[in-house]
């Protein structure tokens, strides 16, 4: 339950009335004031809540679970700024990079050459999610030094995965955005973690996860105090072995109905070849995509997992990509 | 297995070499000659036929189980011309109109309506496939009379669905194209007749049904005779709730790459709604797609299963959406 | 919409409230007298129609789409004999056999072992759905020849499969019970044939069907004048791979509480491995199964297509099962 | 990649050759002496490798990727003692309890009632994963206090799920057995985390992983040092909706064959009605199921999320399945 009130005045009576649940917090989002309530609400007189003088609407979070991160709770796009990039807005935002950071050299001509074809959002994974342990788990923590060094020299914003409450912190002290991928998309620890970080958060869709799953894992950051969350559409998982995921691209148009949150689209991951990113990713700038998530290295034929360089760009092609898209965005009325 | 020759001359004695396999035919196709094997392969001896001469290849269909339909067996984009429409060509062939044939009136009205927004191809349902008994299951014979006047009057091509071997017949005296449905794309029988008539067929994917499937579906056709088929991507099955299905737009590329066949796509089964109908139309032309078929009625809301009106455009409107498909056209180097 | 009457008298009048519909019948069904009514209803005058005289119920079929298949029309267990096996009652029925029909030895020598083993209903198929029109697609006609001599000379029932409405006559004349494939679940056309026929219909669930679409799928043949529908959970598409499909064990005693109609299992197709075979038949039997579908064959080595030959027991494997299940049977107060 | 080596004298060598690699260690598991190698092997010589004197074998972990959890790995199957229960044996371990722990009162009561039929391990979450942060999230450390004080009182084992890196160390504290929850099955931070505990670790499948992915799932914890992993079946997600997932009970032998790790099955949240946790429990012992996991509640209509509540048993009908699987237990050769 969540009770929008119209000034802190009425707080100490309205959670007098909710007290009975497990949970009554003081949440202020998109210049307002709500009551959050979680857990037994049975024993809450919810006459009594509507008719108090000062509540403003009370919101049943069994209909809408996703209430802040809606259109209901909020009609205008938020926009979250990172670096000179603002998500959200007319703007094509376009984030690229190796998926994981292997060394120091590598990254940085990667960057540079990124930076060079229009790039300002570099991604690369420091802490790496695998489904085996023999498997490059990520670089870690020296990961994140190399990732610094990078967004200091070149001058470039950075996107990387954490993947537990424990790293958050840490991580947010050498990136600009903090990414949640796929297999952590319900594991609501880190969610709630996120939820107490200031840096904006990507947040993935887990590739059995609906639409509707997706704004529930965004609802627990928001709700637990950061506005700032990107959604992301990377593919789900279906019969159909011709591509690597299936790109729900109709999750776009839908996402952006429901939620006033950012969209991106990672056509990488979703296809799993390099050959499909440009056409899919053109496909995302037309149905609304505020942004682009697209895996680039300088050698994708040196990367260690062979798999990965299969789906990567040159940060070239990235170049020649980012022109058609341009010439898109003109007939569809989007800025790239 | 298949065997390409260079002249009628070798057939004789390829066929003595194949003939314990169950059913061995000539095929002309695409201006060759293929002598196909379909059955028991176990005794046939591969490196005799391999050496005789006049053999130019000997194909494993199991290693390449839809060959007829890829790119292996030919290089060139199949045209598939219905009335002045062509499909496989550089202009996007756009089939409209209602789900099912309801009465004159309607038909003949929508079927005005789309022709002077520039539709030359309209698509309406006799024969229904239907989940229970007590839905409409299409007017049957009585419909197609309907189509028949429909197409004379308004001098219209038409696109209907056939669901038995044995009305196959009958709806090619009245249709231009004939349509299998989703569930009917594993129904072999049916495809076994579609291959002897000379109607186009556009072949819907089944909804749980992968890429390589549809292809092996559109195999029976070509096999059977007839090679003129028309792919189309429907929307397949998965967890996600917020659209009736999902429409796998990579398909298209994947398709294209894959098969010399043209591709449609239809956004109005896929989404289930007619709000996505445009945008998802757009995506489609940018990721290759040949054509589109969308559900439009001059009155959904009297349509007979309320869920049909939800998904269908008015014409006016997929008069608007061929416009904006035209000028996102001229960018990504397609006529509408 | 589905009216109970009490009597013939009504009939007249019932017929002529609802004439606006599309479809209009009587069915005499468990010795009661329904008019099924198909298609358009929206002029049909409910209120009148529950206020007739003799008019006992009026089903909404939006509601319960598979009202004939279901404990809500009648509750007790339809039982239906073949030979002098019985569906539904107590004791499981087992049937065995090849997939396909591929000589008349092989067929007539496995009949013979598996009659021997306590078997009185041999599985095998003259029309075989495929994926390709390269894999063996049965003997046909050749192959019904072979099953109607194997069954005299043997003395045991036939099940097997059927494809296209053309062929259900014919095929009616050679064997005991007709199986509609898990490809052909949602042809209607079929379906509709098969409520015509006095034979009993194995229905087998499609590969992505639910239970309510599998019962939905019954109901097209009860509807049509066929009471006698066997369905047939055989595994359902998942994303595991490590059995071919996945056995939905659960799907058994729903059906037997959403159904009358029997239900058995093919525990052969569901997991593509022999060596599953007698676990998860053992399984069916606990979960309430009224029979089981089994692949069996005197030299699975030699079936044409490989895959088919891992899945079958040897004759003398299924007599052990047999003797398993018995004892398992006494404990769950079943008969084998 | 594992090295298995004869001694500890050969581990400087082969350490020194494989030391490119990311992650090197030594593990003891099961009495022999691996050196496990994570990362890049792409400058391993593996012939010296496998010349070396005293590597009795080199696995390639690309193919074996849960050699550990592999029969390929150990070929007896692990035990895992718990108080008295010993999982893995020939007995049969059922765990039953509330899905949360809502309060001292409910909780003590079930567990007594639940001892006194013979249950010895109480279930019961402190933590609680839920998709939306308005359920009740569980009491945390305060449900931790109560189950310590339960198991005091009661004398009965507990098994209780952790989520967060950060909680494993004091969540072992309480209890005896670890559950990670089916939204954390890919949460590879805490699986790391709990290979570095000496609690068994009770690892629920998710619910869109395959067999492999849930034993390459548990070869993280057995790999990070923790040998003790009970694997749990608990329904996967399927296009069905009559149940809440789709319990997969060929699972069970496949995993008995595949892994030495002992496997339990919980029906209750495979199913979501309490009315089938009875049938599918026989199942899972007639599948070879090492244990059950049975939601019971001394009160089911008073939990504080209605759903939960729909799926539990009482403890007296706990009572009577126990019975009920003891019978069953003897016909196929298992204790109960």
């Amino acid at each position: 339950m969540i009770i929008e009130i119209a000034d802190r005045t009425v707080e100490p009576l309205v959670t007098r009335i909710v007290e009975s649940a497990h949970d009554v917090r003081t949440l202020l989002f998109s210049e307002r004031i709500f009551i959050t309530v979680s857990g037994d609400e049975r024993c809450i007189d919810k006459d009594r809540l509507k008719a108090t003088p000062g509540v403003l609407r009370v919101v049943d979070t069994g209909r809408s679970p996703y209430f802040l991160a809606s259109r209901e709770c909020k009609d205008e796009d938020t926009h979250i700024q990172v670096g000179e990039s603002v998500f959200g807005g007319n703007r094509l935002v376009i984030i690229a990079g190796p998926c994981a950071v292997e060394n120091l050299e590598d990254t940085l001509e990667t960057a540079e050459a990124l930076k060079r074809v229009g790039i300002s959002l570099l991604r690369a994974g420091a802490y790496k999610p695998r489904t085996t342990p023999y498997n490059f788990q990520g670089l870690g923590r020296a990961g994140l030094e190399i990732l610094g060094e990078v967004r200091r020299k070149v001058g470039i914003g950075i996107v990387s995965e954490v993947m537990s409450p424990e790293d958050v912190e840490t991580t947010a002290g050498y990136v600009d955005v903090l990414q949640v991928g796929t297999f952590n998309m319900t594991n609501s620890a880190l969610l709630k973690r996120l939820g107490r970080t200031d840096r904006p958060v990507l947040l993935k869709r887990g590739a059995s996860s609906t639409i509707a799953e997706l704004l529930k894992a965004a609802e627990f950051i928001v709700y637990n105090g950061n506005p700032s969350v990107i959604l992301c559409e990377r593919g789900i998982k279906t019969h159909e072995t011709a591509t690597r995921n299936t790109l729900d691209l109709s999750a776009v148009p839908v996402l952006k109905r429901l939620s006033h949150l950012p969209v991106v689209v990672d056509p990488s991951h979703a296809t799993g070849q390099s050959a499909l990113v440009p056409v899919m990713s053109k496909c995302a700038l037309v149905a609304g995509a505020d942004g682009l998530l697209i895996e680039s290295h300088v050698r994708p034929e040196t990367m260690i997992r062979p798999g990965d360089g299969d789906q990567a760009l040159l940060p070239a092609q990235v170049g020649s990509l980012i022109k058609e898209l341009r010439a898109l965005g003109r007939v569809v009325g989007r800025r790239v």
